[in-house]
């Protein structure tokens, strides 16, 4: 199995999966082609989100802001699985996730002619299909392949909590408008309202149980806290984006 | 085979998927994931107008305003058809539009944990994968499901027709802003032009009879009765949205 | 394995797909379902570009403003490869890139009854469920075919470049903005610096070569410059849409 995810909108994905398909009949299967655009970390978060529900599979995940500059194609091996994309941190999270125990990075070969503008298509899925082929366990094996020692690392950042004041920040907007928080929901587990930037917002555990058109605190299925709308956006109620710093006071249940 | 169906946007889709292949090698086949946004009915209308194109197989199709309240999850047996998903009747026009017979319905255990905002990947994408492996006739023997002995029903409103006038009703508008009615096409059969909320419209068999920018009526492969712009937006053109009432009054060919 | 392609959105693609597995089990695979909105050399750009990474397939391709009107359905035979879709040019670029000699032409009867606007479903998903079932070489034995002489033809025009003054044509916007010209890449290799419709812009080999929001020429995946901004907009900031001439004027790198 190969998962494909990148920010490439429409069409191009289809070229990646010609080439695959060309060197092997694996089931392939769509994450996303519209993950945050340019936005490594972005990126990183839904790749985590996704991929850790996957069974043993080598994911080919392209959000590529540096193509054509001198970052390092490369493929990751986390337990039984391998991720191939760039070497800027997008699929650092998703391997830590999925590893039971260390990474092995490896730096792509890139193949000549190779576009400089698309190595989605161009090498890294040749590298996923090769992966497969040779299965990760003989990853080793493979001639295009070298181990390295190190790869560009990224941490989705935690939040700063102290007491009921937490300082957090907006990981992504999803396609709904919800706001994203790196605030694992267990910080406001037994919350009934929070302050978010001093506004009064209830903390529910479903979209309906505010009206229509208000604002809410939930966790989402991913596990972190989100400022969301029911039936709105809360990105453009709160007035806030990806990178924003976002500030919630709790206040317990009875406070309410 | 199982088709998936949801109103989740991107990404989300993808964490189903994972959980699906954990269970189940079946060939995977995505409806849409753009179907109206938590709106029964509208999904109601697009799940019974993709799913009897096909051939046996359990379609999972979440588009779920009630997650995390007391709604039920549900399995609906329609012969060899199994449909998984929220209680809330979006099913049920599909089930009855692929069934030969009486409609069966199961509820679905909720696992523990599972996140109160994500059925789609918890609860239904695991009862779809287990009725996929089980088999549709082996239904009965999945320890997570119970027979019920009643569901939400949700009709499609029919229109109310007296002689040459017509009042129908906005089911659903399309991506391209096609605005599709619940009027079927034989009740325009023969028609050259109607008055749509008291204006002359063409009917016509396809959008190039008309300029570009101009409105026609016409019978889509739905086989309803829409309200069109070629090369723009009926919804627009006309003001209209999903639940309007409309009212069409017909005029002979011979008086075009 | 049967690649799908449209200009139809969301769900209707589905009952495309639904039908072709009444008939078989082949692998699908989309290739862009939001191809340029009836625009039959839009679409013929995107085909080329996608299907010539592809191993021998049939290939359903639903770009079709003429849908209803008598225009042909037909299927083309180009090597190992078959393509099926409206007789309107949208195929042809992409079957003569993707066969190694003549191609062949076949009409395909419109089964009755068929929809008059959604051929896609009724027509042209059935036939390429045929032509798959029973190979691309025993095309000639499928009842529903009769091989034509001709067919609807489509060349991508050609730039005018005389000295360093190229004139040239949008042939495509892609979904980020990009601006495509037909003009190859080898008529500006070794530029650093072009004036588009008489404003300087540098001629660089990835968007970061430039700031973020300044404009940049460049050579794009399918080998065609391409008119774009470094995380904007090339359309919008040049202010062309597909279809536009656009005028370039080479300066050599020493004069950058």
């Amino acid at each position: 199995m190969i998962t494909i995810a990148s920010d490439f909108g429409s069409v191009y994905p289809a070229a990646m999966k010609g080439v695959i398909l060309q060197e092997t009949d694996a089931r392939l299967v769509d994450i996303a082609h519209d993950l945050p655009r340019q936005d490594p970390r972005g990126a990183a978060f839904w790749l985590r989100f996704a991929l850790v529900e996957f069974p043993p599979a080598v994911h080919l995940a392209v959000v590529d802001p540096g193509v054509g500059t001198d970052r390092r194609p490369i493929v990751l091996r986390a337990g039984e699985h391998a991720l191939a994309g760039p070497d800027n941190g997008s699929l650092v999270p998703a391997a830590r996730a999925l590893s039971e125990g260390a990474i092995d990075a490896y730096e792509i070969e890139i193949p000549d002619p190779a576009s400089a503008t698309f190595h989605g298509r161009d090498v890294f899925a040749p590298a996923a299909a090769w992966v497969h082929e040779q299965g990760v366990d003989a990853i080793e094996s493979i001639d295009q392949l070298s181990a390295i020692e190190s790869y560009v690392d990224l941490t989705l950042p935690d939040p700063d909590i102290s007491g009921t004041r937490i300082e957090g920040e907006i990981l992504v907007v999803d396609g709904f408008g919800n706001a994203i928080t790196n605030i694992p929901g267990s910080a406001i587990e037994g919350i009934g309202r929070c302050l978010v930037n001093g506004e009064a917002i209830p903390v529910v555990e479903t979209f309906e149980a505010v009206d229509r058109g208000s604002a809410l605190v939930t966790v989402g299925s991913h596990g972190y806290v989100e400022l969301d709308v029911n039936h709105g956006r809360g990105d453009e109620r709160f007035g806030i984006e990806a990178g924003d710093s976002i500030e919630l006071t709790l206040a317990e249940e009875n406070e309410r």
